[in-house]
């Protein structure tokens, strides 16, 4: 590990962290930072900076780093752009181990001013192997240490788990986290690049690769100045893990909009998906579906083959999870005669008892369930089950039953589900499954399919890479 | 109008139903039929059937049809396959205005009992003239009468509005119903057409284009007998109200299935395509998109061009948008000058004044925020705009402020959002936007993108029939 990754490791999981422009007046940034520490349940030492306040949000507060004695492990900048160059020299002199750079207005903005600031800043700290996530960055957040050194103290309603977000908007990072708190995503780090003063995608890849909290790498991306660098740096783990992106930069106004906004050059969006398929990087095409993944990867074993079971309540969602399967390179097998003949014994001669099966009349069946499951699973044509189940007025305990028998159970083999309800109905019960880690939830068939299909492609990449 | 057509106004505006089948058992579905009948708060009068029990859900039950005295306009049928014809002929001989078959076990059944069952009760029936919605349904909801003819009370969970469900798959509309609380989407009627004796796509169109509930037709579709007939009806019409559909069975497996499920040929999916567009029939590709795009036309203007203006809290959600607008034939325009100087008077020097405009700046502003919208709004290259806006801990008013002049503004031009926040902090803000006929919000720019989209493309069908 050479200095920045070493540092890396220090600032994700520091022990006294200073906000550099901390406050006490809601309409300032300051103040939501020292929030997000305070609430987020940060358990080390927060030490306040302000020349003009003697305390802050409770805590004693000083005038610049000179004037705390001890070592600071992670230092929050949220001072005007003008005065960073100032706090930089003395991070340097204090040997501080990284920094989280919110300001603002440096390269991303219209004047040459900024480009200057950029480079100057840089050129203080580069030297002293400091890493600076940010500048124009709403923070970072690692939730296996309670620490969300960002502007956002929502960000900690998220839950603990192993997913990495690493994004170069702040925008796309709250969107993610937004819908993940619906979704019951769950997070191990999540990383606003901002204009990337010297920690690039290529440094944080090389950092997370080796995080034991983190499972899957997710990415949102507009442009990078040098896309060979960060594909390399992913090639070179071999897919270790796995690394999801989504990239806007498709149409010609987004990509003028991106060259802008991030102050490089976002270049063209074909060459960088051919770039990124070559190195095993999963595409996705939306923020919706870059989180679907990274859920399923989170949370799902990979499975060995295609071969898929839908078990559906109903054959709608059924028809709805097959087309997506064989559309995405998934097989909607046969099954094998025993398995045929055991879902045969414990279905009504009903038309769908091949797959994908009507698990209708199993559904008012414990023990009809548990057998036709048990059967699939155990059957060698099947590496995967997608499991999709409405709620019905009359069948409001299903999921308990179920519930009970997977998990009891212990599967070997990935599930994938849509179990849907009225809100609140089957809430508890759903989120318990996957607490248990016996399948991933989605809200729809068609996602359901779509995440266990990611699934299989990265099972392909990795074969393709075990030369 | 011809005497089905005028029967199925009648069975959807019930003054008294009839549940044949009805009971206190909750093992029953006679059981949840009374149940949404009387949790739906229908006002007309309940007549509960069953030779069994002199009184069903605390209202006087009768053995037969025969045994009552008044006229029955609907009767809802929930008794085992074999009763069935016995149960048709009283209807037919009652003078019932229409029925809702719930029974299963007619031609979806692998046994040849099953079609000829369900060929003798249509030869009852039909020469009657009274429509059967069904067999093997889950049933109909008409909101605008508060009348849950189903065996899901949940369904009237749902809020009234302007969305007409039209389904061959009760999975799949238990699916969109639950997806639609959670999305706000509001609907006039949901009717679950089942093995279709009687009543077909067709048939419903026919009527639904006449609603005055409802603007929008919205269908899921596994395979039909006569595409063609169904095609013209639709044609008929020369696009009155929008008609989108999601129809399954891409896929070998799933139009097997499909053509075991619905005891119909499903076919061949392209042909079902090419027909579709051909009759200005908006194809969905999943139930998530056919729900988005239901809602827009529920509650939006159709835009009179493809030039849209982006303006996003941040770049990220902005880009993103634009991606999808280009790719799927909307226009990111540039402004008028006067529009410009507008914007350029109301945002700091920050790179993205031009479209998208990042408003970052102007969320903080409420003058600068009201008076870029207007501009934009009044720029005659604009003709709909795309609203982003992820929440910020230090900016959690912003919704408030903008609500204020958005409802009073009235503005002339469709808004699509992507307004997002964590669950529970603006969803009542945003439920107060979209009930004020504002916006309609979508909880990901991609999918606002692409609900545009979809309302462009039916101002292009329009036009392309108005010869």
């Amino acid at each position: 590990m050479n200095l920045k990754q070493t540092n890396l490791e220090t600032m994700f999981n520091p022990k006294i962290v200073a906000v550099i422009g901390a406050s006490d007046n809601p309409a300032k940034l300051g103040f939501h930072v020292m929030k997000s520490l305070i609430n987020g349940g940060f358990t080390g030492k927060i030490i306040p900076l302000n020349p003009g306040s003697p305390e802050i949000w409770g805590l004693k507060a000083y005038p610049s780093l000179n004037d705390y004695a001890d070592s600071i492990d992670l230092a929050i900048v949220v001072v005007p752009a003008k005065f960073v160059p100032g706090v930089f020299t003395e991070c340097v002199e204090k040997n501080v181990k990284g920094i989280v750079l919110i300001t603002a207005g440096f390269k991303e903005i219209d004047d040459p001013a900024g480009a200057q600031l950029h480079k100057k800043i840089a050129d203080i700290i580069n030297l002293a192997g400091i890493p600076v996530i940010g500048p124009n960055t709403f923070g970072m957040i690692n939730f296996h240490a309670n620490l969300n050194a960002s502007f956002t103290p929502e960000f900690s309603l998220l839950k603990k788990g192993k997913i990495a977000l690493v994004s170069q908007s702040g925008g796309i990072s709250h969107l993610l986290g937004f819908l993940a708190m619906r979704a019951d995503a769950m997070f191990s780090k999540i990383i606003g690049l901002g204009n990337r003063l010297n920690v690039d995608f290529t440094e944080i890849i090389d950092y997370l690769m080796e995080d034991s909290d983190t499972n899957v790498i997710m990415l949102y991306m507009e442009g990078i100045d040098n896309p060979m660098r960060f594909i390399e740096a992913v090639k070179k783990h071999r897919n270790k893990k796995p690394v999801i992106i989504y990239k806007t930069g498709s149409s010609k106004k987004s990509d003028q909009a991106s060259k802008s906004h991030t102050g490089s050059m976002a270049g063209r969006h074909e060459i960088y998906e051919g770039a990124f398929n070559q190195a095993g990087i999963l595409v996705l095409d939306s923020a919706e579906s870059l989180l679907d993944t990274a859920k399923a990867f989170a949370s799902s074993e990979i499975p060995e083959g295609p071969g898929v079971a839908v078990l559906s309540g109903q054959a709608g969602p059924g028809l709805a999870a097959c087309d997506v399967c064989e559309a995405c390179g998934l097989k909607i097998v046969s099954f094998e005669q025993r398995t045929q003949q055991s879902i045969n014994e414990n279905l009504p001669p009903l038309a769908l008892r091949t797959n994908p099966v009507d698990m209708g009349p199993a559904w008012y069946n414990p023990s009809a369930q548990s057998a036709i499951i048990r059967a699939v699973m155990n059957d060698s044509n099947v590496n995967a089950i997608l499991l999709l189940i409405m709620f019905a007025s009359a069948n409001a305990n299903l999921i308990r039953e179920l519930s009970q028998f997977l998990i009891e159970f212990k599967q070997s083999k990935p599930i994938i589900s849509c179990i849907l309800a009225p809100p609140g109905v089957w809430d508890d019960d759903i989120r318990h499954l996957e607490e248990s880690v016996v399948l991933v939830n989605y809200p729809t068939p068609e996602q359901a399919a779509r995440a266990m299909a990611a699934l299989w492609e990265f099972r392909k990449i990795k074969r393709r890479n075990s030369f």
